[in-house]
């Protein structure tokens, strides 16, 4: 019996978490949380996570939430399928991307869906979905011309090493189109997209 | 010569890495950042960090950006101050506090100062900014009996070991006045703070 279990719900940033248990070939078992029913407001969701929200590892030592700490967690608890550097500097500029991901760029996307936690008058809440686009394109473009710039020393966000991260971009890429942005503005970020989605790893996480 | 510069500004996140390095004697230069010019907007900064924001931490190896990588670089580098757990588990749980404080905790208070990301309209903008009170609260009610809770086993966020996220916390605390919420409506979370206060190190990051 799997000792991971990970709550996720479709579309959410615990893909990102999905594919990485998948690339470290991590016995997991997985608790869909329906959002639709707001399932993550009951009290039993509620103690795994009492944020609310989704992912949430749970794990023999306990439960562990935030996406950026369960990628590196995966990473690091699989060590032997290579997913995150293993020096300082080399994970700094991992979790500097992850991080990038988790505090400006889903917070941009969060604006489209999730408006209402940041003002309570329906002409603010259209105002934030209105500028949700530019705000993407502003975050994307950086990712594009700083992140994926050295994109001749290889493929994947840090270079030649395939990572966490990149499973992580991947999922946050997937929500440009339901926030009105075309990938292909994003040349280096629509081929890494393609990259991402021929390997088996994330087939099976998609599946 | 420090190989270490870290690019700040007063009253941001920056201190918390300022007090990583003071904590772990760690040699270093700083670089204040006017935010009152505008200077984060130059092409001297830009060059520095593209963003346009600190903390930035310029290493031997090249340039890191946002504050949770940075917190753990500091801890990893100078791993003999043990500012950060060893194993995968205890940093993912360091990792899972220090990414609520980046992407919720920060976020809330960002409404207030920094509307204008997420909106163009002053009216829009000013019903974010009446809402940050009531998440903040929302946000250290949680901080307060869930982080919090195991106060029983010792005085920091982590229990009895002393880390990086500690003084994260206190700096993202320093600003629920500002925000307009009482810190003493947090009894854990003000103890904490004042315990944070008489510690030599912040003593001297906050110099």
């Amino acid at each position: 019996m799997p000792v991971l279990t990970l709550y996720y719900a479709p579309g959410t940033c615990a893909q990102a978490v999905r594919i990485a248990l998948e690339e470290a070939q991590a016995p997991h078992a997985l608790v869909r949380v329906d959002f639709a029913s707001q399932q993550q407001r009951t009290p039993e969701y509620l103690a795994v996570n009492p944020k609310g929200r989704v992912p949430a590892l749970a794990t023999e030592h306990g439960t562990l939430t935030e996406t950026p700490a369960l990628l590196v967690y995966v990473a690091q608890r699989f060590a032997q399928a290579n997913l995150a550097p293993s020096d300082a500097f080399g994970l700094a500029r991992m979790q500097e991307f992850n991080s990038y991901l988790a505090s400006t760029v889903h917070i941009a996307h969060a604006h489209r869906p999730r408006a209402a936690r940041w003002a309570d008058e329906p002409e603010a809440q259209a105002a934030m979905q209105r500028k949700v686009p530019a705000n993407m394109r502003e975050c994307f473009a950086l990712i594009e011309r700083h992140y994926l710039a050295d994109a001749a020393k290889g493929p994947w966000v840090l270079g030649e090493q395939y990572s966490v991260a990149d499973g992580y971009l991947f999922t946050v890429a997937g929500w440009l189109k339901s926030d009105g942005v075309d990938i292909a503005e994003f040349p280096r970020v629509a081929a890494h997209s393609q990259r991402m989605a021929q390997r088996p790893a994330v087939q099976r996480a998609l599946a």
